[in-house]
């Protein structure tokens, strides 16, 4: 049992950051290597789950079989995160092509605007979706398999495009919280101003992760790994330092809401058919 | 265990098919009362998978709250195809809307082409995306909530486009395999020059689904119901009258192969931070 938020930290952080990037570097070996594919796809934004998946791939598997797509659209993403995504493969110095996406949306906004009205959610799911889509065109083509970025935490709480940010073929990062991903981050050599950088999924202009959510990732992080890591149960959450009881209660919601993006829901019926 | 391919067919269509129904109508009702969605969208292509999954869902929650949108591709959909799915949405008296996909499809094409080669097997898979694309926008706009129409038999091999027209919230008939859901479908007041017609994705001209697997959908569910439902090995399978040697192990390989379209890939780490 923990008392504090800042024992909860301690305990999510004082991880072998080697042990782990050993973990993850040999599951994307073979992956690739079971896939029989001859390079992976990863689109970059500039960000640090982005930007560490790209480094864990380069360190797995060699810079020359991994190709980044920078992916921007002219009317949403800033020139500094623009900027960050270049200055992240420049880095790690991994081929990459940029494709500029705001064409595709909007013709896709204009075609069905007659039936709709886009508010910033519609259009940012379709801006998700639309990178999806070309990630997986350039894997099609060139035989190669999609890695994705998402991690525990966003996952968790369902912060993420059903069928588009969330898609890919392997997710190195994805059982890592947003705040252990930081400190791997550091710890592999993505560069500080990327690892400290505020969460964004990039949907619409000025787009915040936490901004959008109500709470910190710091908060998310510390109810998240009580939970699933330490066992606890919601009322004893509350009872740490540091946690406020709506902040609990706010994130067993998005958990809750979001359950459908992880499941398949079908009825099962061949028990009426097949007599046992 | 069985002898003959006819035996196992006799066992896969004898059931009881207003059981079944009632079954996938009572999961449809109570997955939208409880997304608080206030309608079901679905692509409807003129298929017979489309078409059952219409009427059960026309059957569930009344017409006025089913949404079909039809969307062809011009250069690839026959006319035949577009003439279906028009007379299914009349026949059922569900509203819908046409959205042509060509331009979309096309622009995509045009602005990847300086990097890869076209087949049309990514521009096929293109062309599955864009549609997921327009139902969750429409599905986003009005508060829906969108189906699917994948069968078992698609499901358990592959037969689909990763994030494309398996990309969904609710699948009614998921659970039956398409030979099943061929007698579902007349039992339901499917037209039979639907419940009979040959299936086809629709992702390029001519396009037919046992062509491209090359095996009849009659053989691989009689491999896929011994297996799954009736229990026996792939040594039994292969002495059943009326099923080849290397039809068993043709779906054994579609299996196999398309295991990545259905499973999470990812690395447990929390078990190297958390010490038990």
């Amino acid at each position: 049992m923990v008392g504090s938020i800042e024992e909860v930290k301690r305990l999510m952080l004082s991880f072998d950051a080697d042990k782990v990037a050993e973990r993850i570097i040999l599951f994307i070996r073979e992956m690739f290597e079971e896939s029989g594919a001859q390079k992976i796809v990863i689109g970059v934004s500039g960000g640090v789950d982005s930007s560490t998946t790209l480094k864990l791939l380069v360190d797995s598997i060699g810079r020359d079989k991994v190709l980044a797509l920078i992916m921007p659209h002219q009317d949403i993403t800033s020139r500094k995160d623009l900027e960050d995504a270049y200055m992240v493969a420049d880095h790690f110095g991994v081929e990459y092509y940029t494709i500029e996406i705001a064409d595709i949306c909007s013709l896709i906004r204009h075609r069905l605007s007659p039936f709709m009205e886009f508010d910033e959610k519609t259009y940012g799911n379709i801006i998700a979706r639309t990178r999806m889509i070309t990630l997986y065109a350039f894997a099609n083509s060139m035989n190669a398999i999609v890695a994705g970025a998402s991690d525990k935490s966003e996952r968790i709480i369902g912060y993420f495009t059903k069928w588009g940010d969330a898609a890919a073929d392997i997710f190195p990062i994805m059982d890592l919280y947003k705040t252990q991903v930081r400190a791997l981050a550091r710890h592999i050599g993505v560069p500080e101003s990327i690892a400290e950088k505020p969460s964004s999924p990039g949907l619409w202009k000025g787009h915040l992760a936490e901004e959008e959510l109500g709470i910190s990732y710091e908060k998310i992080d510390a109810i998240l790994f009580a939970m699933n890591e330490l066992h606890m149960g919601p009322e004893q959450i509350k009872k740490i330092e540091g946690i406020e009881e709506d902040e609990v209660e706010l994130v067993l919601r998005l958990i809750t809401t979001s359950e459908h993006k992880r499941k398949l829901y079908y009825p099962q019926v061949q028990d009426l058919i097949v007599k046992r």
